[in-house]
């Protein structure tokens, strides 16, 4: 499973000194090359049958997914991009005409956020195709966000709407880049990340970072409305704000906020006439260890844990 | 074909801007990140089947190997190493004990060459193993080497002997990072490179990015003790000039250095009481362009290009 053998490989990784100010367990690690310049490098490795079936999903979508997921781990630290490299993995046969395809959805996107393609390996073998991504963004003044930092009390904020994304999202969905850097700007974030493999585990792993434990409100989690159109469509008993918990590939912004500075942005809702992205609060960081849903009635009980978590023996 | 298909994604690629000061083409990408500041960011992706056969080599060696050639690329550039990162690609059997035995020859020499491993993505998929890993390096105070600069009269040097890297060199060698930050330091190095896919077209892709031609003296080429044993191995007709020439995985530096320095360097030869490394002057670079060689009578004739491509249609 992965999570123990990334408890393996971070016992056998040195302690993280100067120039690197953050390695291995947050979205991104951050390298500082100069006293106020910070990078930020992410890398996401994307593969047939995992990530994406191709022949079911055009190649340009496949591209631009790639390199989208990247963003938003640069989103999820609050780092402007500047450049990314793109290596490749292409079956022999039709090799060129895939590798046109997929850069052909991923460079406006790269455009887009002034992340150039500059570097990158192409190559073919006899297996399926497999992208691999790196990205390159500044911290800016401001700092990164970390997934530490969490306190009690803080609220829990999103972007977005949550489940349903395997419909169309998990290809389509917009890098919350220039979200993360307004709120770096304007507000004081605790806490961050993307949230990817599905709101319920992403928020565990946002409290075990940040030694705490979280309260949802239920009646209050945004549920898209392609996580509405799933029920009937795959005839399962999971509802729609199961799917909006536990889905995953939704790629929005996990935020803790000061429960005031929260009130504020929820009410005024800034990213919404700019970027078209509501904020809602979905609940509150607490002392407690562990995921605690409130339902209508004000009920507390243990929230069961689901989303995607890769596994290997 | 590689080469075509990285002529159409240059034209696709937006021009170079600052931030960015070197994109696609050359063996990194050089990013400015302060005033004073400037990072190296190589990436290569190693499948298996292509650069190794799981089953006939450790794990460990593959591990090794992946890093390896990253370092290499910074060599390339005279650049410091600083962080990596490691995305693998597991077979879903015994996908955990795989990426242990990786880890185990790869951490090693992140630590030899102060390259810690910082960030990465493991995921287990369907598909043979494929290893993507992105290597950071900071850029000296006297500048990164290019592969464009060589100019006619310049000395073609190289590092090491070539050949033969089948039989071990291809898993075992040592990155010239420690000889190429040296160099930079001591010496004009007017261009460089690292020979991943052999002597003869490394040497034909820098004489095409500096716009000149090459003579190559095939007596002086320094053949590899392996190179000479391949020949009654492989009952093949490849000569080891041959294999010296053409085998590719030899890692080691090319440079186009001043003939006076180049003369004063190989008659000091100041890497060998350090690093254990000889250098040799294997030809001029000429303002024609082709590459040509020069036998021991002095007779002047094209030389036939081999060399490893990767291809896909």
């Amino acid at each position: 499973m992965e999570a123990e053998f990334l408890a393996w490989l971070r016992g056998r990784l040195p302690a993280v000194k100067p120039p690197i100010d953050i390695g291995v367990g947050d979205d991104a690690a951050v390298i500082a090359c100069a006293a106020d310049s910070r990078i930020v490098v992410t890398t996401d490795m994307l593969s047939d049958g995992v990530d994406f079936r191709l022949g079911e999903a055009d190649p340009r979508r496949i591209g631009r997914k790639a390199l989208a997921v990247n963003l938003s781990d640069l989103a999820a630290m609050a780092a402007q991009p500047i450049a990314t490299f793109v290596s490749l993995l292409l079956p022999r046969s039709g090799g060129t005409a895939l590798a046109r395809e997929l850069y052909e959805g991923l460079l406006p996107l790269a455009e887009e956020f002034l992340a150039p393609v500059v570097g990158g390996d192409t190559n073919a073998w006899d297996g399926p195709l497999a992208i691999s991504v790196t990205a390159l963004g500044r911290a800016g003044p401001h700092g990164v966000f970390l997934r530490s930092g969490a306190r009690p009390g803080d609220a829990i904020l999103v972007t977005g709407e949550f489940g349903g994304s395997i419909l169309a999202h998990q290809f389509d969905f917009t890098p919350r880049v220039r979200e993360a850097m307004w709120l770096a700007e304007h507000t004081k974030v605790h806490a961050a990340m993307d949230v990817s493999d599905g709101l319920a585990l992403d928020l565990s792993r946002l409290c075990a970072e940040s030694g705490c434990g979280a309260e949802l409100d239920l009646g209050r989690i945004p549920i898209s409305t392609d996580a509405q159109r799933l029920v009937p469509i795959e005839h399962l008993s999971s509802s729609p704000l199961q799917h909006a918990l536990n889905d995953g590939e939704d790629f929005e912004l996990l935020l803790a906020i000061d429960a005031a500075d929260a009130a504020r942005l929820v009410a005024e809702q800034p990213l919404e006439p700019v970027y078209g992205v509501r904020l809602t609060q979905i609940g509150r960081f607490v002392a407690e260890h562990g995921l605690w849903a409130v339902d209508a009635a004000g009920k507390r009980s243990p929230l069961e844990q689901g989303g995607f978590q890769h596994r290997f023996d």
